[in-house]
């Protein structure tokens, strides 16, 4: 049976990436040695992780004067380097809530600075994304999550920002054209659009560096790896040579206006089921669905068919489709990765379900 | 031809890990789905996790009262992690200066509290190990590098002390039985003894944590780590995974007492041969040589001969043995996974070397 993996992250990676790196772990390039245990300091491995950056620099069509870092720790680590990076203890930061995960990024950022939040969607449990929130051309970065993978909401239009925005863009990296000017500073982990868990990448604009006056442990400061193009210590090999590979796969397809269309075209599919199948609901907002992870509940009145649904989902090899617990439900993450046969298969079950218990 | 690695890290991994390790890549336990792929939160990866910490904890015959953490971040995050966590700013942590990596743990340390270096071997470029230091038991811990992988040293007996020991092992994790008690805290990034690249291994002793007063961010707080099983965030999976099957690799051949004696043994062969052979001088104090990474020179009259002999070692299939710049000359690294006869190969090779062009 061919399997489906709907796992919100680590998530579903192309099957060509899985089997040139499963390659690469015994013998890479034919060395006769797995890539995992050469010096990062070779030949080998400066040729990967020079091309993945370049690869980023390319589909991202990143301007001159931003770097790419290639950084462990995950988003988590992100949400308190930004603001020890960044801002000053007497400096404000605005941040806009719009789930789990902007509100961990904004109690990790009060430790640093003033943090304002100038809007959040809390009080509908995060179903939408706030609209027309208006920046103060006075703090010195607006932070914003551009796809919330728990409630399956994105911004589908950036706000407008007289300051530089940082975002967290974990979840929908690379999967649409985004014009990165008005961005200082871009993060995403890498394990849902991007590669493996392990690596974390971070695009941020030289001018954001180096205005903070306090105390920055080498390793916590951007310029120890944008001056050691990632390699002041040992970078998470493995991790950047997947990401790597999945670079190479998205510029082969086309880019991001390729994978942009493709993507919409399955989460077309998929809401229009959500839509127009009695039995399920989608809970968030229209104008601001997530193209990257789709949030469906069971519909008023079969409620008791969740946990028989969910079952179903199992046998029929779609995997990972249990919803967080703060939605409850299903959530189909739909990454880059994810075929259109995947949800066409969502999309069949959920027909034929409904006609059978209907 | 047969390839030994002699890398000094990331460095050379069991055959029968990578071969495992490819293999789970693309299909994990005959699932149909790369583990990478998978959710960390799913049966899969906990079972992974929870044998790594359990093979970790039986493998060191750690007593309760010791965390086994899963970080990332490599041992330079420790470096400030560990004053971070442990030091307040008015008190003393002593430091023991054996090399370059013992250098910038000192460095990154001095931003947060008193550090005091009890000892240096740095004016005769680290070739031995400090001995008879007097520990203050006013200092809230000592900090020592058990194995110096750019000079060759390494501590055969580890130093009294009345206050507790950390101790960065990550060239000689796990290569020898260590008694755990004296240690607060032991941490070693995994790419030498443990596993790939993007993991780092910290052990440390409850007792030792919760004493300092200044703000910690979740990601940096080791309690995060403890209190989460090491998943509060999403963990580096690969990179844990193949460490978990090195552990077990470790076990089956008989745990820490088997591999010190193959390591003794390797070492044995090597060093017997750089001290018989008239081409040959090895670098660091006879009673100080490392076990894991022996480092030699070009003996007097011979020097011109380095570039020649590092090209042979090359076209024998034997790699990464360049020294470091601080040593020059050469370094072999033969940690756990090298097998003896990547030892002999190169015994044999500057056997043949010495009569060739002697």
């Amino acid at each position: 049976m061919k399997k489906y993996n709907f796992s919100a992250g680590p998530a579903i990676l192309p099957a060509s990436v899985l089997k040139e790196a499963a390659k690469g772990v015994v013998n890479y390039q034919g060395s006769g040695l797995g890539l995992i245990e050469l010096s990062h300091r070779g030949s080998e491995f400066s040729a990967v992780i020079e091309e993945a950056t370049a690869l980023m620099r390319e589909l991202l069509e990143l301007p001159d004067g931003y770097h790419v870092l290639w950084m462990t720790g995950g988003a988590s680590s992100q949400f308190f380097m930004i603001p020890m990076n960044l801002l000053n203890p007497d400096e404000t930061a605005v941040y806009i809530d719009t789930g789990t995960w902007a509100n961990k990024a904004i109690k990790e950022a009060k430790a640093f600075g003033n943090i304002e939040v100038a809007a959040s969607s809390k009080a509908d449990n995060y179903n939408h994304i706030p609209k027309g929130v208006r920046i103060s051309a006075k703090a010195k970065y607006l932070h914003i999550t551009s796809n919330n993978t728990i409630f399956g909401t994105q911004y589908q239009r950036f706000p407008k920002s007289p300051i530089p925005v940082v975002c967290d863009m974990s979840s929908d990296m690379l999967s649409r054209p985004v014009d990165v000017r008005p961005f200082g500073l871009i993060y995403a982990g890498a394990q849902k659009n991007l590669g493996p868990a392990g690596v974390t990448t971070v695009i941020v604009r030289e001018d954001m560096l180096g205005t903070v006056s306090r105390h920055l442990p080498s390793m916590l400061d951007y310029r120890t790896f944008s001056t050691n193009d990632s390699m002041y210590n040992t970078p998470p090999v493995f991790p950047i040579y997947v990401t790597m590979l999945t670079l190479r796969w998205l510029k082969k397809l086309g880019g991001t206006k390729a994978i942009q269309r493709r993507n919409k075209a399955k989460a077309k599919l998929l809401y229009q089921e959500i839509d127009a199948n009695p039995m399920f609901l989608g809970t968030a907002a229209r104008e601001d669905r997530s193209l990257m992870n789709a949030c469906f509940v069971m519909a008023k009145g079969y409620e008791s068919l969740e946990a028989e649904f969910l079952k179903e989902t199992k046998e029929n090899g779609l995997i990972g489709l249990k919803g967080h617990r703060s939605v409850g439900g299903f959530r189909a993450s739909i990454y880059n990765a994810m075929p259109k046969k995947g949800v066409e298969a969502l999309c069949e079950l959920m027909r034929d379900f409904a006609v059978r218990k209907g």
